[in-house]
């Protein structure tokens, strides 16, 4: 299990969300309070918007408490919709490769959850993705895998269809397979303009999701930014939000 | 606070006590019990003895949770005497050259503690260090002008000594600029044959030491390796405990 | 363009053959001689036969020269079996997974070569991995998946065989995808009694190979480790290599 | 002996500098042209200025061409004064703390040559360096400790005045142990609005120092960035460069 916020709203400095906060996901990467795994400290992850079309990237392998270089580009990176991942590796190795936010052209995804039993799948995932998305495929991680069937779904058409196609293609895989652990995904997405995020589960333990407005601006993140929960809100299980323009709207993900 | 645990006994895979162990330091780097500091995820290293003078070191920035090669080294490494050490710094940089152990000639020494207000005292300490030993200045820590000055005041030829000699210059250099923190040093150090262990503070909370009498061998170190303390004793605040053919003697650092 | 070094003979210790030699492997990964990519400095790896049926491995993102513990573990591991590469990537990332030699159980894999236009292919390549070898991809490089295809083809019945299953399977793909780079092969494998070395290329230009016998030992690798060739006998292009007992035996990879 | 550069114009994404160049920096990290040494990979590092008043800074001990996340910054970051620095050590460790370009303030140093014999004087060195400034002595380098010498001579009053008195002060420690290696001091500071680049060295052997002015911008930098050597002229030796608003100015730095 993974800790991740997502921003969006006026353009700020990195730190203000990312170190500034009574609770922040800094301090989470060594203390999570809303998960039985409280360290997260096997590598993290930066994705910022800015001018340029596709966002900028940066994966560390050191926890992020201790590496310098974050807080000194938190300091001086300014973004009006960035994402931020401190990692706790379900089996797969510290490298870069396997870090968040995951990129692809103009969109950027994180993913705290897990495919139950991924190793026993991993072989029938990745023939799932098409030759044409491959090389893109650099870690081992079943997040990226996941991101990368996204994608061939549709993402950049229809995220919200993409999203369900692929969480239907991995749960029948897992059916044929018995496995009974379960598809867990708490994610988020975005193409620059909308974030779109998805707190899931196949069982009743989807990894907590919440979410707080501001006056200019939103985060929506596996934990409160402040040690209240006072004005954060939960984003219910099995639900997809939308946010754009700071605004907030939720719908059951898939139909009953 | 930092973790430790040192061997002397039979020689072994190092991997029988650093991996294989109901509540093993790899265990602690990411769950101390008993430690107000539960994560000790700082960098990590090993020193061990073998049939060379000098014995092996192996410094790593990443979590010891994390890194493969600490894992295959465990299996590989063979020593009857050799040291472990998880950190968690107390304000220096996370890299090789500030962690432990710390090895000069066929000395190695580590440490869990700290000088209180380390930051007002680190040019009086550093300027304590003899020209001929400066160049084994590599990183910034306390622990390592600690050793640096033992080393200075007689290590080798009577350590005991040097221990007592190098804590009241320390101390005395805390007075002087009226430093209320404590002076916290719970240690280890070996030539090879002996290991010395100290567990002191100026105050009433020395870190804890713990060691277990096996048949054919000896582990002394921060926590006990198993859950339950039984067999694990308590080496007393303000004592030094001398060890050689894993057998265990100790008595009170300072006369009082 | 990568650089290895294999040994077999007498056991040592490894800082003799990795460190004490006029044009030692550390020193090409700083200025290789007998390639035109002179510098190999993307993560280096080692791995060892004792006593252990499997071998050890050690893996490392820095440049081999800067690393202090590699410094460290050759002048403490002694074996009578080892392999040390240096590499100088081909496109994909410097993280650990991707660092030779690759091990399987008792077996140790490395590479100096690449396959020809690898990424219009490694989606086929991938797909030619059986499942049940599956978890053994790591990482993203043609040689990993290379000795993933060499086990799936009977590697620990029939070395010889599987490696020429294994080049025309990966030959023949080329072909139907009209691929003009080579497929460049300089490798060695071993299974901790003999080592299976092979200098092939589809081309004119085998990557290098060279080795020497001594009284007690023989060195295989991409460069003589005397600046002087003396001694020193090329491996044939198109050959594959037997060594045992510090013997050594070629002959034609494919019967003209 | 290391590389650097230092831009002042026009704002740019630093990778229209560090990148899309003929000869660019990272080019010179793998070859450098006018070094005996010409490898740069241990360690590299940014140092840039924006809005905020102290500079944003980024160090790695990667080789400069194999940092994903610098390809990643260098395309995100933009700046109208910044630093680059590709190191080649003399001899002190590869971690971060030991990265150029070294900040203190609103002031940012990197550094090309070194104190001969630095390590027979690195005692004397320390002891300069006042208390209140000791703090900031993060790693074990000659560079780092000549910038602190220049901070307490005066650096932020009189930066030539300063950089005068250090390098004497140094020269003086040296004459006393009889050092006959030169002192090699081809450097670059800014306190965010000009930039006083030096070459200097005590023998005829100074380190190489070129520029070129564009319309925006000018460039300062080790080595030219093309191939060509037009229109980029040589700081003399034994001057002193003042570069504001893109216009230089040299002059000898010491009074003959």
């Amino acid at each position: 299990m993974c800790r991740w916020l997502a921003y969006q709203g006026e353009t700020v400095y990195l730190e203000s969300i990312l170190f500034e906060q009574e609770h922040s996901l800094i301090q989470q990467s060594l203390c999570a309070r809303k998960s039985t795994v409280t360290v997260n400290a096997d590598g993290f992850g930066l994705g910022w918007y800015d001018e340029r079309k596709e966002p900028g990237l940066y994966h560390e392998i050191l926890p992020a408490w201790s590496d310098c270089n974050l807080k000194n580009l938190a300091k001086h990176i300014k973004s009006g919709l960035f994402f931020a991942h401190v990692r706790s590796s379900t089996g797969t190795a510290t490298n870069r490769s396997n870090c968040h936010p995951f990129g692809y052209k103009n969109w950027l995804f994180m993913h705290n959850g897990q495919i139950g039993e991924y190793e026993s799948i991993r072989w029938q995932l990745d023939r799932l993705i098409p030759e044409y998305l491959y090389n893109e495929r650099r870690g081992a991680t079943d997040s990226e895998v996941i991101f990368l069937l996204m994608i061939a779904n549709g993402l950049e058409e229809d995220p919200e269809q993409a999203i369900k196609t692929t969480l239907s293609q991995i749960f029948k895989l897992m059916k044929e397979k018995n496995i009974e652990e379960a598809l867990r995904f708490t994610s988020v997405l975005s193409d620059g303009n909308e974030m779109i995020a998805v707190r899931y589960s196949s069982d009743e333990s989807a990894p907590s999701l919440y979410f707080k407005q501001y006056d200019d601006h939103i985060v929506i993140g596996s934990e409160p930014l402040e040690l209240s929960n006072k004005d954060w809100n939960k984003v219910p299980s099995g639900h997809i939000a939308r946010i754009k323009n700071h605004s907030y709207c939720a719908m059951p993900l898939f139909d009953e």
